[in-house]
C-alpha cells in the first residue's frame, strides 16, 4: 500500500544490518550456518526483540541481488525492477539517464575462425583487463552515439550508449557456450534496430582493437535502460545513508536516492562510518558481502565466520542508541548449493516498541516461531517505519 | 506469478502422493486421523524434510474436488475453474469442446403427479441404471443438437449437447428436495435460451422413454462448458503422469494435459505403475481416494486405516530414489462432518534441498511448527520446482 499519506516526522533512527545471502537450510549434516554460528550479541537482540522468516519475491523463487534489495527497501520486486545494466552502471558511478542503453560486457577469447574459446578470457586479471577496456573507450567511433565503457573486475565491464532513438530491446550476443561465434545483437522490437546496429558495430570495432590480445572480443548481455524507481525519501520520508563496500549495493542505494557514504574498508570501518554519520541521517543501510561470497564458494565455515564477524560489531552499533534495528539477508545462499536460493531468510527486529517474543536466539529454526511470522520481505519496511513512529493511524 | 520465463531443464523427479480429503481436526475425542494413525514411514520423511499447513482456496472456504486439485497443481482456484460438467465429461473420456454444454444428470423417481419421490432413484444399482441411460442416448431426438449421455455409477450420468449457439448459463432442474416436480431449466442469460429449451425437451423425452421404470426421470445440474486451462507442460515444463483409480481425478489430470496411465487396481498397483513409468516422466501424481471416502462416510477408523495403507507403500516409492516428494491432501474431509471442509491440510515436503525442520511426525498439529509455515496450497508448486532445480534466478 502507498504509505505516503500516513508519513509523519520522527527523529528515531533506523539501522538495517544486511548480511548478504544470510539464509540457509538445515540438512542431515547440521543446522543452518546462522543457527550454528556463535552469535551472542545477535542472540541478545533476538531475546529482546522479535523474529520471523521472510520470502523475498515469492515461494520457490530465487532472487537476484536487485529484487533482494528492492524487497529489503520495501519495494515489491514484482512491481519494481532494476536490470543488470542499470545495476552495473550504478555500481560504477556511471549515471544512466532515460534513453541511454547499458549492458554487461565480458571480455572473451576468440579463435582464428572467430569462435569463442573462453567466454571469460581465462578470467583475465584486472590489471591486464583494464587497459584493454580503456583502449576500446578511446578508439571506438560510433556514428551519432556516445560510448561509455568501464572496467569492473577481471573480465567484466559495463557498456553504455547515449544518443537519440535508442531502445534496449536487443538480444544478447553471449551464446552461453564455446565453439561458436558471438551472436549478432538482434532488435526484439522494431524501434531497437538503430541500437542493435550500433552495438553490432561496437563489437566489430572492439575485435579489431583487441586483435592479438588473449582477450580479443566482447560478449554483451542484459541490455537495459534507465527505469524510474520512486526514491526512498519520497516513499518513506527518510533521509537515508548507505554504508557498503561493493559497487552493486552502492549502486542500488544510489538508484533509490540514498546518500552513499565513502567506500569503507570493511566491517570495522563500516561501524566507524556509521558513528561518524550518526547525526546526519535517520536510516542506515549497512551491507556485508562476505556471507554471500562464502555461500557462493560453498564454504560453510567461512559463512559462519562471516556471520560471527558481524556479531562482533553489534555492540558498537547498539552503543549509538538506535531506535530500530533490523538484521536480515536479501536472499539465502546455502553453501550446499553454492548459489542464491529460494529458502526463507531469518529476520530480527529490535525496537523498544517492536515487542519481544521470547525467541532467544537468531536463526531460521528459531525464527519460525517468532512474532513476525512468515511474510514477504517488503512487508518489513512499514513495520520499521511504525517502530520508528513514522506512520500515522489509518482511518478515523 | 508467471513461472515460464524462469523455467529451466532438470532430470530431477517429483512425486506427489495425494491423500484425498486428508485434512481433519482434533476435538474433545482425540487428534486428527493423521495424527492418530500409525505412520512410521511418513514420519521418517517428515523427520528428514519439512512440514507446513496449506489452505486450498482461502480461509473458511471448503473446496470441491476441482479447486482442490487445481491448487495442488499450482493453479490458483480463484483464477482458474473446472466446472462439474467439465470434470464429469473428462472423467468419462468424453471430449468437451468449446461451445459444448455439459451437465451432471441424476436418475430420479417421480410419482404419478410428476413430483420427485427419490432424487437418486433409490441409488439404483449400476447394472440396472446403465441400460436406461443407453435408452435415452438411442431414442432422444433433438432439433439441431447432438446429444451425448453417459452412465457414470448408480444414479449418476453425464449429459452433453453439441450444436450451434449453446450457452451454459442455465439454472439447475434439481430442486434439491422431494415432493415437488423437477424445475424447468431457465436461461440465466438471453443467449442461453436455445440451450435451456433443448435441455427442457431432453428432460421431457427422457420421462417418456423411462415411463414405468423405477428411475423414470432425470435431474440436471451444473451446466458447464469447456474452459481452456493452460497445460501443466506449458506452465511448468514438466512431463507429467497421473496414476489414479477414479474417473474424476483421471479427468482433471487429462484436462491439464497430463498423461493418464492405465487404470490401476489400488495402492499396490499404483506403486507398481509408478515403478513401470519411472523412466518416462518427471512428475508423478498418485491419487488415493479412500481417505476422502472414509471421511465422507463419517468413519474415523476407516480414514485412519486408509492413511496407514498409504504409509505402507512409502518405502516402495522411496526405493525409486525420487528427488522431490510431497505428501498432502486436496482438502480436509473430517469424519465429524462427513463432508469436505475448510480446515487446513498438512503438507510434507521431502527433498535434498528442501531443508529439514526437526518436525519428526506428519500431522496437522506437528506441521504447524514446520518450516513451510501456513500458506496457500498453490504456492507449493513453485517450491517443488525449485527443489527440483527447475527455476532460474529472478532478476539480476
Amino acid at each position: 500500500m502507498d504509505l505516503t499519506p500516513l508519513l509523519t516526522a520522527s527523529d528515531a533512527k533506523i539501522v538495517v544490518l544486511l548480511l548478504d545471502g544470510l539464509g540457509g537450510y538445515a540438512d542431515a549434516h547440521g543446522g543452518t550456518e546462522l543457527e550454528d554460528a556463535d552469535t551472542p550479541n545477535l542472540d541478545a537482540l533476538a531475546e529482546e526483540g522479535s523474529s520471523g522468516l521472510a520470502e523475498i519475491v515469492g515461494p520457490g523463487i530465487t532472487p537476484g541481488s536487485g529484487p533482494g534489495h528492492l524487497a529489503l527497501f520495501g519495494y515489491d520486486p514484482l512491481e519494481f525492477e532494476l536490470g543488470r545494466g542499470a545495476l552495473s552502471a550504478a555500481g560504477l558511478d556511471v549515471e544512466l539517464r532515460a534513453g541511454d542503453v547499458a549492458a554487461r560486457a565480458n571480455l572473451c577469447t576468440l579463435d582464428e575462425a572467430g569462435n569463442i574459446t573462453d567466454r571469460r578470457a581465462g578470467r583475465i586479471p584486472s590489471p591486464e583487463a583494464a587497459p584493454l577496456v580503456d583502449r576500446i573507450q578511446e578508439q571506438v567511433k560510433l556514428d551519432g552515439a556516445e560510448l561509455t565503457i568501464r572496467h569492473e573486475r577481471e573480465h567484466r565491464a559495463m557498456v553504455m550508449l547515449r544518443g537519440r532513438g535508442l531502445d534496449p530491446r536487443i538480444s544478447d550476443t553471449d551464446p552461453q557456450q564455446t565453439g561458436v561465434p558471438p551472436l549478432v545483437p538482434e532488435p526484439l522490437h522494431p524501434s531497437a534496430m538503430r541500437a542493435a546496429g550500433l552495438f553490432a558495430e561496437l563489437e566489430r570495432q572492439a575485435r579489431e582493437i583487441l586483435a592479438g590480445e588473449r582477450a580479443n572480443g566482447i560478449l554483451l548481455r542484459g541490455f537495459d535502460t534507465h527505469e524510474e524507481v520512486p526514491s526512498f525519501a519520497h516513499r518513506y520520508g527518510l533521509n537515508a545513508a548507505a554504508i557498503a563496500v561493493y559497487p552493486m549495493y552502492r549502486g542500488i542505494s544510489r538508484l533509490l536516492g540514498m546518500d552513499v557514504l565513502r567506500r569503507p574498508e570493511g566491517l570495522a570501518d563500516q561501524a566507524a562510518l556509521l558513528r561518524e554519520a550518526w547525526g546526519d541521517y535517520d536510516y542506515f543501510f549497512v551491507h556485508h558481502k562476505a556471507t554471500d561470497a562464502a555461500g557462493e564458494d560453498g564454504d560453510r565455515e567461512a559463512k559462519i565466520a562471516a556471520i560471527e564477524a558481524v556479531d562482533r560489531i553489534v555492540p558498537e552499533v547498539m552503543a549509538l542508541n538506535p531506535d530500530v534495528v533490523m538484521v536480515t539477508g536479501d536472499h539465502a545462499t546455502p553453501p550446499q548449493m553454492s548459489a542464491h536460493s529460494w529458502h526463507p531468510v531469518p529476520v530480527l527486529l529490535w525496537s523498544e516498541r517492536g515487542g519481544r517474543d521470547g525467541v532467544g536466539r537468531f536463526g531460521e529454526g528459531f525464527a519460525r516461531s517468532g512474532m513476525l511470522g512468515r511474510r514477504r520481505m517488503s512487508e518489513m519496511m512499514p513495520i520499521l517505519l511504525a517502530c520508528a513512529g513514522r506512520l500515522k493511524k489509518y482511518g478515523a
